[in-house]
Order: C-alpha cells, then structure tokens, then sequence
C-alpha cells in the first residue's frame, strides 16, 4: 500500500504538546509539516523555539491567521483551554482536528460551563466531537471530523478502570485515584512555581478535590459503568520531566478477585499494540514508558480485604497527550494505527 | 540551668541516618561524641566516610565491640533491622538508648515474628521498649531505657491521624494511606535499584500490600482507636533525596466535617514545637520541611460527600528518623525538647 | 561577654539569598530581624512568599520607603544590581550595611560603566565601599560603613588564586577558570528559561566570554599578582539548586610544583574557619558544603607538565552570597567569626 | 532497494551501552536480533533485566559460550574492558564486530600496557581493528573487520578539534579538555558511589590528570595535527543522565580567528547528517541532543585576546557510544548511514 501525504498544521507549535507533536509526526512517514503557529512568536523559526528542532526543515511560525487552509488536510490544536473553540470553529469544514485541549471533551454544556466558568461559545461543534480514548472508541473516532483527546490524567486513570467497570469487578461508588505526575504537563509559561528551584527536590498535591480533570472522568467512566460513579482525584507534583502514576484504590464486587481483574484487563487489552498488563508481583515504573506511547498497568491485592490497588503509569507528554493525538489521526485517516509511535522507551 | 554533657555513641554511624545525627548532634549544645561504630568500615576517619564531616573533630570509627561503655551515656543505635536487637540486648545497663530500627517497635511477639520471618530474640527487652512517637508518649519516653523510635512512614502517617481516631471524627475501618518518599529512606547500600540512573526520571510503588511499617501503624493507631483499625499503605519511591508526602484518604463519621478535622487538629499541635496545620487551601510541600525536624498537615474535602483527604509532609531524615530521635533524647535526658533541632528548612 | 541585639532590616527578602539570609539569622543569637522588604508583593506575611517561615514570627514585608529606620541597626540588601545604589545612597549614615548586588563591587567607575551600561549613580558611595572578600580583607571591612559582598563565582574563584599569586607561584597572564553552577544563583524571578523542565535534565554554557563576575575577578586578582592578570572565565548551569565548582587551570612559575601548591594553601587558610585544602588525590564536591558556609579547595597535577588544576566548591547561597554577607557582619560589629554560621552541611 | 536482513549479537547486553543498542535496533529496519548475552544473568527473559522492553520479541539472555554463530552476521561487543580482547579473539572470523569498549582502540601496545596495567592479549587483533570515528574514518571503517567505537569523551572533544587542527588554526601544544558527563557513563553496576543520594544535588570532578581517554585522543589528535599534541583533560560527573558537555580552551595560530574556526567546521561538517555547527551567539545544550545521535558545536571568542573557547555537546549513549556504533556498522554494511538513527532528541 502507498503511503499518502497528510499535510499538517499543529496550532499551538511552541508549547510541550506542540513540539512533542513535532518529535513524532517528523518520525511519521505519513505526515507533512506545513503549517506552525505561535501568535507571540509569529515568525521565528521553531530552531529558535525549540534548539533541538535545529536540524530538521520547518515552516517558520506564524499567527494562525497566516495559515493558508488551501494546504492543510489535518489540524492538531494544541491552544490553551478556553481560546480554543472560537479557533476550531472558525477552521475551514475540509480540515480534520484532534484538539489537545479541554474544550471539547465535556459534552454536557452544563457541566462545562460549572467547571470552566462560562458557557461554551461552540456548542453546536462540541456536540459533534468525539472524546478520543482511542483503544475505546475507534469506530467513533474514524469518523469524526473532530476528536476531543483525553487530558493525561483521564487516559491514565481510566484506561484501567473502564474494562473493570464493565465487568461489574469493582464498586463505581468508591474510586479514589491518587495521581502523581512530572512537571511537563504544567506547560512552558514561565510561572515562578515551576522554577527548577521551586520543583526539584520536593512535592506536593495540588488542585486538591476540584481538578479539572475530574468531570471528564466522571462522564466517561458513567459510560462505562452504566450509571454513575463517585470519584475522588488527587494530583500530585513530582521532580521530573515526563511521566505519570496512577494509584487507584477499588473495592472489589460480585465476588471479584484481584487476579480476576488481572484477567479482564489482560483479555481486554491483549491485542492492544501500546497497553500491557505487568505480571503479578511487578511494579509498573513511569521510567519504563519515558518516550514512548504506551500504558503499562499492575493489579495488587490491597491489605484490607475485598479491595484492590491498580497501578497505571504512561508519559504525560506520548501517551497522555501528543501520542495519543497522533494514535487518533491514524485511526481517522485509516493508517495503520502504530504508525510513527513505534519509538522503544528511553532508558535510563 | 547549666548544660549537661551528654557523652554518646552511635551505632552504625556510616549510614545515612548515622550522618544524620551527626550533623545534628554537632550543633547540639549537650551532645559530646565520644563513640562512632561502623562494622566494615572500622578504623576509617569519618572525613573518609563522609567528607562533608572532615571540618569536624570525630572520633575514629570502631567496631561495636571496641567502645568503651564507661565513657558512654547515651546511645543512638542506627544498625540494620534484626541484628540490632541482640547489640542492644548486650549493652550496659547504665545507658539509655534511641534505637532507629524497626526491632523495637513491635509490642506483640507474634506479629513480629509474622512481619520478620521469625521470632525476636530479645523479647523481655522489647517489653519494656518505649515507642518513641514524641508528641503522644512523652511520660514514658521520660522513664523509659529503651526507645525504640517510629520509622518514617508511621510518623508521618499518624501524627495526623491520632487526633482524629482520638475525637472520633474518621472512620477507622476505612483509612487508606497513599505514602510518596525520597530515596535516602532506603539507605546508603549498593544497590543496582537505587543508581541515580534507575531512579531519576521516574517514580513507582514498591512492597505494594505488605510493607513492614503497616503492623506498627495497626498497633499504635489501634491504641489511638480504641479498638482495630483497618487500613491500606502504598509506598511510591519519588526521584528526590529527602521528603516524604502522605495522602490520607479518611471518611467522616459522627457528623465530622473537614473544618471540624481541622480545629482538632489545630487544638491539638497548638502548642507542639514541630507540628503545624496549614491554612486551609494551602498545601503542605515537602521542600517547607527540608533538613528541618518539623511535619506540616492539610485537610482537604474530598470531591467524595462525607470524606476528607488529610496530607502531611516530613523530612524523613529529620522527623522521620534522626531529628525525632534527638528530640526522644532531650524528652529522656529532660533538656529543652527542640535542643539542636531549631534548623531552618532549606530552600531551595 | 553579653550577647548584644542588633537590629536588622533585610531590602529584598523575597528572592533566594534574601530568605537564605533569613535561615542564617533566625539561627543567630545577636540578630533581630525588624523589617523585611518587597516591593511588589509588600503587605504579604514571609509565610506567604516562602512557607518554610511560617513558623517563626517575622514581620511582614513592606515597601523599602516604609522602613522606620531609627529602628534598624543593619541592613542587608539583596536588591537586583541597579537599583541598589540609588537605595543605599538615600539610607540613614548610622545604618551599616552589606550589599549583596554588584553595585558597589567595582572601584574603577569606567569599569563599572563599561560592563553595565552607563555611569554609576552613587559614584561618592561606591569610592567607600570595601570589597568583601572576608579572608582577605579583615580589617577594612571591620572598619567600613558599607561592604560590597562579592559574587559567588569570585569568591569560588579567587580564595584559592589568592594566595598562589601572591607567592608568585602561578603566572598571572594565564588562568583559565572553568566554572559549573546550580541554578538558584539565577534568582527566583518567573523566566521560561529556567523552569524545572528546561533545567532538569540537561546543561549548558551562558555568558561565554562576557560574564559580568570577569571584571570583578580581574580588579581584585590584579591587587594579588600586583599587576594585570589575564583571564578566561566560563560559567556553565547544572540541573542542581545549590553548589558551584570551579575548574581552574594554571601554569607554574618560578619552579613552583604541585605539592607546592597545596602547600602554601594550606599555610594560608590554617586557621580559617570556613576553608579547608582537602588531601592530595580527594576531588572536591559540591554535596559536602551544601548549606554550609565553607569551602574545599583541591590541587591536582595537570597531565601537561608545568601546569596545574585548581578545584574549588562552595555553596553559592551561603558561602557564595548570604553566608559571606552575615561572616561579613560578624566581622563589622566585632561578633565572633563564625557565629550563626556553624551549620554541618545537609547530606544527603 | 530491498533491504537486507542483518542478523545480530549484543554482548552484554545487561548494560546501559547494551540496552540502548537495543532500543535503537529496534527501530531499525534491516536488524534482527538474534542473540543477546549476559554472563550473570543468563537465562533471565529481557523484560525482566529492562522493564521496557518487555513489549518487544527478544531472545532470552545467553552466556557468550552458548550462541550459536552460525546465526549471527554481526556483534556488537559491550562487554567491560579488558575482558573483551579474549572474548573477540575467539569469534569466528566471518562475523563482523563493532566493539564498545577501549580494548582496541589504543593502537600503541606499549600506551595500551601503560594505561592498562598489562600486556594486551590480543595484539595481533588490535593490529586490524579501526578506530570508528565514523565521520573521520569511512573508507576504513567500510573495509574493517573489527572496528574500535571511540569512547565518549573522545567523540566528543575530538569531532571539533581534529579540523581545526588539519587546518592548522590552533595550537596543539595548548589543548584544555573541561569535560562534564551525566551519570550513565558509569555503567549500571551497583557502587556506592553512584547512588541517587550520592549523586544528585552535587557535583564533582574525577580521575583528573590521568583518566584513560586521554591516551586515546592523544593518538587520534596527534594524526590530526600532524606531531604530538599536549592536552589537559579533566572529567566531571554531573547530576543528570544523559549528556555530555566538552569546553575546549585553545590557542588561536596562524592569524586564525574565531569565525575563522568557525567556518571552518561548517564547511567540513556540511553535509554530515550528525553534526551540527550552531550560529554564533548560541550555546550548545546538552538538552537538545538527548536521545539522538547528534552532536553540536559552538565556538566562542575568550576573554584572552587570542584564544577561543569551543563547546561541543552529545548525549554520551548514542552518538557517544551506541548510536555511533549502529552508524558504524550502517557503514561497515554499506546501509545509509541513518538508518535506524533518525530520532529527534527527546525534550523536555
């Protein structure tokens, strides 16, 4: 089979998502660089941007008005939450998107007005897009003009929980996701709290009961349930670049077991190529995922009876954001869906 | 009041914990060191063991069976688990111990043997041990020969949690302990595991349903409980040196609300040196505690109706390990109990 | 002999050396911290802007204009270079003061117009301004109103040139200083730059050729070889908070050697509280002056014969900046040395 | 062009060197592994010796007496020095070899013996081998049999100073080598010294004036330059994984200049697909080759009139040492020289 051309613009090219993005799609024998925006850095050269892009031949940056529609085929948009709709509503109807932001992941405008502090000023769009969990929603994302990507978080929590919920193994009212993540999602705005020297050696919670990450999880993990679930999420800070670790606490139901939850996800996700089940016994460890698109996922007895620990870990910046994105425009333009996420972890 | 001169050896001095004291005992107007044992190391300066120390008059190290126990008050025991209960047991009477392991702090014969693989070998000692958790057993630390100081995780987890079980506000069948800790807690052994290279960049939970500091935290806050409690303990190595993070997620009972939780709290450290209860919204962070024997506490409502998440930060060098260890030493000698413990932490 | 209270206002307490003027104070027993200064976050409670001091009573910070300064005994400023001078020229004569910025640490005003870009605008002050170098100027500083504390990268430097210049050991028309920091030494200001994801992980040169610490290196070597030097100064950043070295290369003279050296080093700083020459053969590490205000000075062979390599470290908050600062004001009020310097290093 | 099948053998493939040949062979489009040694380990599944690459179909570990060479085309030797010369010694002539150690880089028997501690066991091999400085050695390389992979640091420091030394623009009596590694250097065998605790938040240098890869460069340099060169080379371990940072003082002669130098390795490394100059103005980071195979150069006026500095950066596990062994086997079996190898650096 020929390889097409996929001529690309990634909105937002100045940002984590945005070069990680350009660290994949340029591994990507499908993807073509046509257009980068970054609107306060219209013009510079992304090997000013970002040094280690030096090598390789990009368009300049420009305002993403600049952008000339006639030439794209695919739009990644990975603009700051709440200026993304007005964008994408705005894009020419031939282009398809997956938008790395919040904006259209919720589709209950109720909700997303509660949590983002106003109505939603694309209403009609957001009815349309699909919430991209790949592994849970192909046949919806190959068709989908626009796909709403999962928030890191949601991908690494929810990917466990989901196949567990539709089994009836665990308990939709008790959910606590204790969650731990590098310093990447935090984005490069210069914010005095991300300093080297505010981070590095120390921790903390943040967002503490009120993430925003929190509705997202609770809409789709309702569909999975059938009904709905009672969550409790609690983030947390972690000294290093990539990576993220979800420890989930269950309660197990209809006389589940914890290798029977093993099962199930060992079964759901068998022929999954980025999801793995670790043995009994194994600890999943973030540093085994660093640069690569995969999830791996441990399940442990806990010491109180009738409950369950799963451990999930990914990289915030592959699996749980640019990775993921390019996972969803391969299942949209009917390539192979490993295309250009076959990098093996870096390590150490 | 003139200060005394307290003439002390240290057990096992080439460990991080052993260094440790040494830098706080040196700034300790009473302490004088007079013994410094280091089994493989014998015979070495300690400028050689810890260079950061050469500035410093030290005695030699020596092996355990060449102190001098006339010369000695005051014993700071930091040996591995499981040979120090026979060290101990071998000691002259006339001084009084802080012992760091974990051999002491078990009051039941049996459960030691469960947790140990076999049964303690100094049993009628470890009857009279003190467990050295300060705020809540000053009276007998004041008595007692033998302390056997909490390990950090208990402390750190139960400091919190004592108040609460005490006033009846959290359900004590239902205390689920989400633990994150810095890399020095696993000492200074060469271990392919803990290489810079295996640990930076990545983070992962270890001893997942069955780390050994679960039965001390049962015992004592069974004893706070009035009655068994029932409780999950996950540890997470995280990618820094010093620090520990505990979340706590606890549920409500008797018409408890979080604000309640954090007057208890609040009422009850009021007067404590080294604990304090954060603003409410505020959280805790592990480099606020840095090198400094202080622990820092946060309520939080969980997103979960008729739950709270309780989080608490120490050094686990300091609070957690060496700094409640002097401060049991100053309660037993009956000096001031923050004596060589007023560090400011350092930040960054 | 009493302990006397000195009264001080610290200009600039909401940057790194400014609270690590603080942990060094609180710990002193003359000191009185009675005003706290910062500009655009005055009226904050220091438990707001660092929480490490949340549990000691400070003031809260204040706009410099609202100082009471017949209050005030002493002042530390830590204001960025260029604003100083006019600050300090409109202070009280009775207030003595240490400045921590670059404003007065250069004599020649068409130096300092040269590296900075304009004319001095205190030009009177900065002709009484001693050069703080503790070690090497005892007397003019005990005698001085206003101590121009040097740059952390000088102080590293040139103890150890010091010394070896004078003894006309080593030529002057060649050192090539190769210098490596942690990054706390480039403030706490919000610049993308120096976010942990940009930091961690990775290193690099900056300044190459045209740092401003040359001309201070140049002016105060200069007085050492008594003549002109010639030099090479390389600053490179390292993922780390805390700690500097310095790699110098030089060439021996008048049959100096290696051994020789180290020899006079050692004859200069016998008595020196805070310098120590450590063993032939040791390598010098930045972990084992981590907030402490010594510094270790190795002297190794060069494999190019007639050469040799010279490795200082300090810690570039304490020793580097705000240890110097307070040395310094021990040594202006007649106060012991070392008092409320006496910290072990915090290892690890 | 159909690509071929490459059947290979890492030996000692529990290492860092090892497995990160693996994760690039893996995306490697004409490799097949077929064979992988680990003497202590043998037996043990890959997944369990590297988590990560548990994804993946690999051979179970072998000891080196147990592969069949009938199957293999190619080895890559990454065993520890001095017991690789026996072990390539006895390897049947038709398989080709790239070897990672410094066994058979030193042409010289009699430096080899100084440098050692011993005769080389192998003399008549070493004889044959080519020292795989790709860009500097490809018809050789393409003709050998064995080919010697430079060590890190000699990659490194000697890519930007061999054209300048052919073009006789600095002075080779007058090299000064300020090396700066990350920690993977040094191997994943477990030492105290390379502990997390031991090594972040701290800096060192080691083994000054007299580390092995000075004789390798002195060889290398001296063919360069036409005569023996006289250098200083001085390594320091940094708290970071990977990457490696040369700054390189040297004497400008000839009325060459800093652009000069500079054109002059912009012109000679044109059209190689590695090697970068950066504009001038612009520091090289060590951030912006992690995990490529790239290394970049910047070259600088010094503060001494006549002298230049020139900084040139790599991450010292690809093109430092596993990358450039694939490029060199790519050559050796007239593959593209990238392939396998096209990566973009991993940032942040």
């Amino acid at each position: 089979m020929p390889i097409p051309t996929i001529r690309i613009a990634i909105l937002g090219a100045s940002g984590y998502t945005g070069t990680e993005l350009l660290r994949l799609l340029l591994c990507h024998p499908a993807a073509e660089i046509r257009a980068l925006t970054a609107e306060r850095q219209a013009g510079k050269p992304m090997a000013e941007i970002f040094p280690q892009l030096a090598p390789f031949k990009l368009p300049d940056t420009v305002k993403i008005a600049a952008v000339d529609w006639s030439e794209i085929d695919f739009v990644f948009c990975a603009l700051p939450h709440g200026t993304t709709q007005e964008v994408i509503a705005g894009l020419p109807a031939a282009v398809r998107v997956v938008d790395l932001s919040a904006d259209f992941r919720l589709s209950d405008p109720a909700v997303y007005a509660e949590w983002y502090g106003g109505p939603h000023r694309a209403v009609a769009l957001q009815r349309t897009a699909v919430y991209g969990l790949t592994e849970h929603a192909r046949p919806a994302i190959r068709a989908a003009r626009l796909v709403a990507n999962p928030g890191c978080y949601p991908t690494a929590s929810m990917l466990p929980l989901i196949p567990l919920l539709k089994a009836g193994q665990i308990d939709p009212g008790s959910l606590i996701i204790d969650a731990k993540s590098g310093v990447s999602g935090a984005g490069r705005d210069a914010k005095q709290a991300n300093l080297f020297c505010e981070i590095s050696e120390g921790m903390a919670a943040y967002g503490v009961g009120r993430h925003r990450h929190m509705p997202e999880m609770e809409q789709e993990l309702a569909l999975a349930a059938g009904g709905p679930v009672s969550l409790s999420f609690t983030p947390h800070l972690i000294p290093m670049n990539r990576g993220e670790l979800i420890t989930t606490y269950v309660r197990l139901i209809n006389g589940a077991t914890v290798d029977g939850l093993r099962d199930t996800l060992t079964a759901a996700y068998r022929d999954e190529p980025f999801l793995s089940v670790v043995p009994a016994g194994v600890a999943p460890q973030t540093r085994h995922v660093r640069g690569s698109n995969r999830l791996h996922i441990g399940v442990f007895a806990d010491h109180r009876p009738g409950h369950a620990i799963v451990i999930s870990v990914l990289d915030n910046l592959v699996k749980g954001a640019s990775g993921q994105a390019v996972q969803n425009m391969n299942v949209m333009l009917g390539l192979p869906e490993t295309m250009g996420l076959e990098q093996v972890a870096l390590f150490p």
